[in-house]
């Protein structure tokens, strides 16, 4: 096996655990009128969804518009709010401000318990760096507040396209003047790996609780499959 | 005046003393036959003084060539070295593969002895990150040998286009999602701050040994003007 030089990381859901820190996130800057009667945890899982449909549409390499009029992901999650206050009836809750600032939660999440550990050990013998959908400064914000200790930033908005769009894998793979066989991409995602491992990169699989829903991934399709980072390091280490 | 949240910050010679580190790199890598026959310091030195006319050239708004045809700092202090060899009268001294490992020198440079002190003290109120000509391998390749805790990594590479151009400045602030006038650019080069402020950037100016020779820079013609970077952490939050 050639030599993994860098590991690129997916973020939501890879990395944070995004499902319990939005929901924190929204109730912490909510009423209590709207505490119990909305359902929290299908609002947030459609907040997600509808993140996972819009940049699936906008991944195709023909997407030209998307070059042209690049939305980032922050801008997505904002709109997306406003549709998803009218589906859940509580319209004039929260001011134009408020939603603002509660659209923000995806820069606010926490690492799952393994991850600052893991990223650590990892960094001591890789270069370690996200590759993610999320915007530079969502990622940039979320490290400071996760204190994940990443080398280096890759998002998709460097890329004017999203991933699994080819352009994404292989634009930060050269910036780190690597190829894609020094590379392994990590994710709790298969369609991520799937793209990665398409474009000749490792590809590593993590599992994590509630990602990959009605997926069911199995170790013969990655090279590395692995329950936490901490899991990873050693495997990786102990070629 | 308006909130600084982010310090972008200049490399080779802000940031780390690529004069000792260089010099360093290329004699652990000769024979003897050539380590008091070569005047080291001059060597070093034009080095840098064609990786300076090479921006330079290559820092114009109209520059389409660059933009097209984008050739890395990398690639640039490697072609200049085959020169050097030539004019000092070495050649046959290294094989290629040697110089290519000659040329990673200023991917392995040490930071000033306030650096990381100050940059970590720095990273706890702001968002810190490199705007540099070096290009992204470079600098994450530097971050990792002199532990370097940015929270981002910009490269003139990621626009195709080098510092001067506006581009680069504006670029590094778009992506961080601030105004201009919410960002700090720290240098030990009057060249450099002179394009910040024009772009309506923050400046802050670093005495730092050797660099910005010819050029006397005085505090009149920028925002903050310090010794070190522990220095610059103490004016910001002083206010």
């Amino acid at each position: 096996m050639p030599e993994i030089k860098a590991l690129l990381f997916d973020v939501f859901g890879t990395v944070v655990d995004w499902r319990t820190s939005v929901k924190e996130h929204i109730l912490a800057r909510s009423p209590e009128s709207i505490k119990t009667s909305v359902d929290w945890d299908q609002f947030t899982q459609e907040w997600r969804d509808g993140y996972f449909k819009f940049v699936s549409d906008n991944s195709k390499d023909d997407a030209t518009s998307v070059f042209n009029s690049f939305l980032s992901v922050d801008q997505q999650y904002r709109q997306a709010l406003d549709v998803l206050v009218e589906k859940h009836g509580i319209r004039g809750v929260w001011t134009e401000e408020q939603k603002d600032d509660i659209a923000t939660a995806w820069h606010y999440l926490k690492g799952w318990d393994d991850t600052v550990e893991g990223l650590t050990l990892l960094k001591s013998k890789f270069i370690i760096g996200t590759l993610s959908n999320g915007n530079m400064r969502l990622l940039v914000d979320m490290a400071k507040y996760a204190e994940l200790p990443w080398d280096v930033v890759f998002s998709s908005e460097l890329f004017k396209i999203y991933k699994p769009s080819p352009r994404v894998y292989l634009g930060a793979t050269e910036y780190l003047q690597l190829k894609p066989e020094n590379v392994l991409m990590v994710a709790a995602h298969m369609y991520d790996l799937e793209a990665a491992k398409k474009n000749g990169l490792y590809t590593a699989y993590v599992v994590r609780r509630g990602e990959d829903i009605g997926r069911t991934a199995s170790p013969e399709e990655v090279d590395y499959f692995v329950s936490d980072f901490v899991e990873l390091y050693k495997q990786l280490t102990a070629e």
